[in-house]
């Protein structure tokens, strides 16, 4: 029997669920859609059903489950303490006791983006480096930050957390979060919509009256010329930067990894964001690789193992 | 006889001197002209003769020198590495060898805002409290922080330090660091007379060629209300207020510590501060005291010799 966790990543559109061993190979996957509207509990119900499944598997033993989840997360009481719309309840869901009480399982939950930031330190391209700063391109934008090895939390686990609702637009529009000018507010998948409708040359744009606008597309058209595509191409692409040269000058890493579904298109975005840090960050030029994950699909999962692997270990001596 | 450090606070316009007992308490303290264009080599030549008037004092055992610099600094290598103009050639002096060479004393280099900060926590308003984040507003904008007791610094000595050069305004005017849109750009004495001369009602102000304007006296023109200084004022507020929420989501912190010559104007900045805090930022409200240093004039100096004794410590270990 192999030994491994079950790492359940739980994203905006879907969930996926791996089975990891301890040395962080993943040995299953599987992934389902993250149906709106169900509450958390009921969510945790329905992913009973394959996590039943994968525990009377004889070839393994399962050691754990670990969960990340998009929004702030307390580690500690392994409670999530903000609402997000995706999961309505997460915040009075026992995700201990749900382990607990059904296969005498520990739990860890942690937030995607440091769970992922974990999975990229243990397994991908982080290896190595224990100053990181991790930030994640989606739906929102995401963040994360290890120092001397350790996850950045703060006093209410937001620490490293919010590289996305960063002011870079003071007299800027508000933000869903109620901050002003947040970089995700300026340049995100939720927000995508919403910054072609208001480009110059919208109305002649191939993207015109597209009803779920992707960033693919956005880069695609922008390569073919299409002005309103060039137009919010550049200025996702000057805000993201933006936000990074922020976190450099907050943490000042020895390497930034950037991760979400938008890097698919990293070659329409690193270049940029290269010339942008170059251009306005403090650092020797050159001296800061930005990478893209390694482990795009399934870092949040593997660190969601690492922690449990970590735990046990740390109960054991 | 009495142990103590000398701390001499290197500021833009005012270098300070002090002497500190093994205690925090500062048992001296005299300030002298910080001469422009005046090498860092000859500024230190200058400096030697009350060093050896505090030397001489039987009175006192003198156990190191610390100094606090306004600019990037390797504390281990003791070499300042970033330019500053008030100090020119700063980057090439040998600040251990000067206090060696001359008094066989050892010497400590400190980030003036980290020295602050330290001496904030030791003996002023951040005592018993291991996470703070330091903001000054002054001729510029300085920060730094402390993450569970321990100074935060980053790979380039640059982490915590940068609070003035996050930027706010990524469609903004170039700050003279070459980032967009700096805090420190767009609030602190250096760029005061800029904004004054660009607000809507410049002539008809009472700071309407005015040389060298402060904020005190900006503040105090808003007050009788005047158009000019009332739009400088609460744009300047704005900026800080932006500035320091991002600080709060980059770091999470216990207490926010407000410092620097400006706060001398508190009662005009704190409730503008605490307002943007509680309408912008994801932190519980109410839960984040944002206090003003306790240790004003002195806390550079206070902190340079809480280093000095803290490796006196651990080098008798």
């Amino acid at each position: 029997m192999v030994n491994v966790n079950i790492g359940i990543d739980m994203g905006g559109t879907r969930i996926k669920m791996g089975l990891v061993d301890e040395e962080g190979n993943l040995r299953k996957m599987q992934s389902f859609e993250a149906r709106s509207g169900r509450s958390m509990d009921n969510v945790l119900k329905d992913l009973s059903v394959p996590v039943n499944e994968l525990c009377s598997d004889k070839e393994y033993r399962v050691g754990g489950i670990g969960i990340a989840f998009p929004g702030i997360v307390d580690p500690g009481k392994k409670k999530v303490l903000s609402d997000y719309v995706k999961y309505p309840g997460a915040g009075q869901t026992d995700f201990g006791a749900w382990g607990k009480e059904n296969w005498a399982l520990p739990v860890a939950l942690e937030n995607d983006a440091r769970a992922a930031l974990l999975g990229e330190w243990q397994y991908g391209t982080g290896k190595g480096c224990n100053n990181l700063v991790m930030i994640t391109l989606g739906t929102g934008v995401g963040s994360a930050v290890l120092i001397e090895g350790k996850l950045l939390r703060g006093k209410n686990f937001l620490a490293g957390n919010l590289g996305g609702h960063m002011s870079i637009d003071y007299n800027g529009p508000e933000c869903n979060c109620g901050n002003t000018g947040c970089v995700e507010s300026l340049a995100s998948t939720w927000a995508l919509k919403n910054h072609l409708e208001n480009a110059r040359d919208y109305t002649g744009s191939a993207l015109h009256g597209a009803e779920n606008p992707d960033y693919e597309s956005v880069f695609r058209y922008a390569r073919s010329g299409d002005s309103a595509a060039v137009e919010v191409r550049n200025r996702s692409i000057k805000a993201w930067g933006t936000g990074i040269v922020n976190l450099i000058h907050a943490y000042d890493p020895e390497k930034v990894i950037m991760g979400g579904g938008i890097m698919k298109s990293m070659d329409d975005i690193l270049p940029g964001i290269e010339k942008i840090v170059e251009k306005h960050s403090w650092i020797p030029p050159g001296s800061l690789p930005i990478v893209v994950a390694g482990k795009k699909e399934t870092a949040g999962i593997l660190g969601t193992s690492y922690i449990l692997n970590n735990e046990r270990k740390k109960n054991n001596i």
